[in-house]
């Protein structure tokens, strides 16, 4: 019999990834095509079946060899039945995408939270890899959370554990509204969306700052003006950072991690971002909870979804 | 052969609380005395030993069925190796407990968090009886907090999972400094010890109140100056109330819980500070992290932290 084999799969809002794991966890290949979220629910679900049987051929001993499919996707999830509630970005409202995939596949299906999905890759192949206890961040358009308690996913009461983008952390006097509808959150200033929207403010304002020539603004340039010393771009960068260790601080005494990890594409800005994070982190954390703490990149980068929605099966 | 018992212990700053469980977790009986902190670490463990003797005769076959010794301890520890490192309250330093214990009683010994550990008999036999997700606040002199996931008590790294009262949630402007060194953390507003500092501080800043007609201000009489419609004082419990509902607000974007739990002396204030917490906890939180989310009162009082203690061997 051939060895146990473990799909996972990383629905995003413009491509679909799909990896095929062994039983250690190791990555053997992956597949990526697009999306398509204009086209509705039904052919995203259909692209993902199609995609996954492009990887795995029907038939073949490695497809006989699959115990499952695991799928991280984006939004708020009902994820013992497996039912998408909501995703801000795919356009799924209810949507039993667990039943309908097992009808498509024939395989067991399991769904998670994009950003558990991708801690849990962290923790079962990554900067993780045994640590018991560590919290990760994802940082993209928005900012993900998974936090992992005695080696395992924590998933929490209704599938929210994790929301880290979601923390209230910005005073109400500097606050704005964040897309879930509540003021001051997180992903507010510490997204590639807040730190662009901060960077924005301050061209607007007519602040003088390099940014001013830039005529689409990414977070990588808010990033790389800093590091050549902008000022304007520094105040935002060390925002960002702020409330990071911030919230960091608050996540040390709820579940006391051994180990943060920072992943999704703000975190490439690497060590000018990591350092003022620790000096915030260290500064507002009890001493007994941030003594021995890390605060490290993810290393398995666009990976981790896939290798942890496989995990979803292999590490339930 | 008679049925399995445990033995809790509730160790504060001035009385020692014994109690025996049975199997069912349920409380046969208690014992009391005083902790005599000044008699240094030595005395302290020597009446913790009189008082569980003084609860089960050694000899007789209660004694004999008793399984192991929970100890709750106020105070940084180092749990695995049964260590109080440091407690404020208490005369320990570098103090190997259940070494020490365990040479006293002849039986095996476990230390907690007190917090940690009321936490415990509060899901055991209390308020959060049969639920998987909770946490509990201790507000008392200090804020103290247990985080249970998946139906455990959670601690963490380094033991400080569940110290609610060192999140930082008071902003820089208004920001005291807290009993352990860092500035703004929850347990400067919302213990009875913060409740009673802004009552003082009104009164010398000379506040129109009823509390200054109050010789030495305890928290049940803010309490009762804000029901009877002091302004004053309705807007401290409103301060206290609002630090809690924002700290809930973060843990549920973290540990998601189903519950929490609000004991300790200021819980007694009832729903009129219940009411309050609820209202800032509902605006902060995302809706997905705070629908069905209850906030209660806990149930055992006193007895919360003999019945976890023993607990932590019943329930390990």
């Amino acid at each position: 019999m051939s060895q146990a084999l473990y799909v996972g799969v990383d629905l995003g809002g413009t491509a679909i990834k799909i990896g095929l794991c062994n039983a250690e966890g190791e990555l053997i290949r992956t597949f990526e095509g697009p999306t398509h979220t204009d086209q509705g629910a039904d052919a995203v679900l259909s692209n993902i079946a199609a995609y996954v049987k492009e990887l795995v051929p029907p038939g073949s001993d490695e497809w006989e060899a699959v115990q499952g499919v695991g799928i991280g996707i984006p939004g708020f999830l009902d994820i013992p039945n497996g039912i998408i509630d909501f995703s801000p970005n795919l356009p799924f409202r209810n949507v039993p995408v667990k039943q309908i995939m097992e009808e498509k596949l024939g395989k067991p299906i399991r769904i998670s939270n994009d950003a558990n999905v991708a801690a849990l890759g962290e923790v079962w192949g990554g900067a993780g890899r045994g640590v018991e206890h560590c919290v990760c961040y994802t940082l993209g358009t928005g900012v993900g959370g998974g936090i992992i308690v005695n080696g395992r996913l924590l998933e929490g009461f209704s599938g929210m554990a994790g929301e880290l983008g979601h923390m209230s952390v910005v005073p109400d006097l500097e606050a704005i509204q964040c897309g879930c509808g509540r003021m001051g959150c997180l992903e507010t200033v510490s997204s590639a969306t807040g730190i662009i929207r901060m960077a924005k403010d301050a061209v607007d304002r007519g602040d003088r700052t390099s940014l001013s020539l830039v005529t689409d603004i990414a977070a990588k340039e808010v990033f790389d003006a800093a590091k050549a010393g902008d000022e304007v771009a520094q105040r935002i960068i060390s925002r960002a950072a702020f409330y990071l260790g911030k919230s960091m601080a608050a996540v040390a005494v709820v579940t006391n991690p051994q180990r943060f990890i920072i992943g999704g594409g703000v975190s490439k800005a690497g060590e000018f971002l990591f350092e003022q994070i620790r000096s915030v982190f260290v500064k507002l954390a009890p001493e007994s909870a941030s003594a021995g703490v890390d605060i490290v990149a993810a290393e398995l980068g666009n990976n981790a979804g896939v290798v942890g929605a496989a995990g979803l099966f292999l590490r339930a």
